[in-house]
């Protein structure tokens, strides 16, 4: 049996994600003890049932006492008033993270709450599914997925620690700042999102194609765009609130060139479509050979079972 | 044994789905007699190599001798010279059907060429990979999905001949008329893959996110879209050219409800952009009830077993 990295490791808020890295970190000996904190009596009362925590607590106080790993797996939005909450509790010496999909917004949330001598590293596993709740989660949601670190300066050991511990739970870790994190997701992840909640939103008010029709006809492209905008609608409030400037860069960069490609169309430019159309499939091809397509899709597909 | 439907089959064109016909007709029973016409020498020796049909030629006039069912599977680009070419050699009471992705504007290349006695029913079976070429087809490609006919008036023989074709084949079939086959399939098919064709397109050229990250990091939505625009070049921009009214009203209203949904972004309305990512999950629902999402992905992730 591997040495767990953490005695006591508090998760705050149990959803998809929380629940998976509690479940993880049983299953691959990351801490010694897991605790589950969270503001719902039913959230608390379904980790008891799932026996996933070896504690399930509406107590900050008892919840926190000695855990050396915090990680706060709360919505972005609501994470400023969390990190004030807990802050008070907070052991010397802890190390404090997140799972946030934005990060500039999130250190400026909650440095300032942040304790003396409690050691803050923002950290952003990309995995996830279109799924919510404790229920959602399972052990191998990190497998293979990138886990992103956007340390202050001066955090190096608490950095090799948290790195230590995404790695034992699968994960492959990266560094960099904030604000490079924020305009990478921006196009990588928050962009798809938009675009494609965008797109189901079109097709909800339709007057000449029916939505039965839009359902039936779904499987030549529109149905994976349903998938990822099937996505918790509070977690994406709170990106897009979060990471405005980033998303509008991108957005407006979108919309320019979706511009461009209704000239082409209206003028009947095959030429420029081809090219066009040619040129995306290098991207792929470089997604295929780096191993970024999985036999296990990422993004939900029956990796929870439930489809 | 099931008795075949048809003496003789005639795939012109063996792609991805004419090869896959091909395959699937043979499978289940559904003609006599497979043959394959192709103009590229190098595509008739690969059928030849896979076994797939029971003659591979590139005679026109031996090809379709005594063919009780024609089907062209060639780009909607190139459908109007082929009908023109084939035209002379079909027999007096053949079925001649296609697989276009769009149905008024094959019509209008297709129908003045063809002969008295000849039934004409252009078909678009719904399915598909990001895949081309006669080794990407597969015989279970068409199970469970639609496959739409647009016939004219008065030709309910052939259509109940070429629709029980395709149930034969796995599909469930649906009939309607061209120019409300082209409206719907705009919206769940051309649009998605233009938008999909466009976002990739955006990431191909940014200054400050590498396109390394980009590949790295796309397990977080935007993968998905480098899937649908992987699609064939040469199939998308004929739809595009091929279908541009359609597409272009549906692109106008998804640029309309992007500029508002760029709005909310802007204005930090967080109620907003809830109550429309909380709408858009229904449509999800409505796919999942129907049984349109299924544990095989139509779109071709593993379906041909190359990723």
């Amino acid at each position: 049996m591997t040495e767990p990295l953490f005695k006591k490791l508090t998760l705050v808020g149990l959803g998809l994600i929380g629940s998976s890295i509690a479940r993880a970190a049983r299953k691959y000996g990351a801490a010694e003890r897991i605790v589950a904190l969270d503001a719902s009596k039913q959230v608390l009362s379904r980790v008891r049932e799932l026996e996933i925590a070896d504690e399930a607590s509406g107590d900050v106080r008892s919840a926190l006492e000695g855990a050396d790993l915090v990680i706060l797996c709360v919505p972005v939005g609501a994470i400023g008033a969390v990190a004030r909450e807990i802050a008070p509790h907070l052991r010397h010496g802890a190390v404090l993270s997140d799972v946030g999909s934005v990060k500039a917004s999130v250190i400026a949330q909650v440095a300032p709450h942040v304790p003396e001598g409690v050691h803050f590293v923002p950290a952003h596993p990309l995995a996830g599914t279109e799924f919510s709740g404790p229920d959602a989660g399972f052990a191998t949601l990190f497998q293979n997925r990138w886990c992103i670190l956007t340390p202050p300066a001066g955090e190096s050991e608490a950095v090799e620690e948290l790195a230590e511990f995404w790695k034992r739970l699968g994960a492959r870790v990266e560094t960099m700042s904030a604000e490079h994190h924020d305009l990478a997701l921006a196009i990588t992840s928050h962009l798809p999102h938009l675009i494609a909640y965008n797109i189901v939103g079109t097709a909800d008010h339709l007057e000449r194609v029916t939505q039965s029709e839009v359902i039936k006809f779904s499987a030549s492209g529109f149905r994976d765009f349903t998938r990822i905008a099937a996505s918790d609608p509070t977690m994406w409030r709170d990106v897009f609130l979060n990471n405005k400037d980033a998303v509008l860069e991108m957005l407006d960069r979108f919309n320019a060139d979706l511009a461009s490609l209704r000239t082409l169309i209206e003028r009947s430019d095959g030429q420029g479509l081809f090219d066009l159309f040619t040129r995306t499939r290098a991207i792929r091809r470089g997604i295929i050979e780096q191993g970024q397509d999985t036999a296990a899709p990422d993004f939900g597909r029956g990796a929870t079972g439930k489809l």
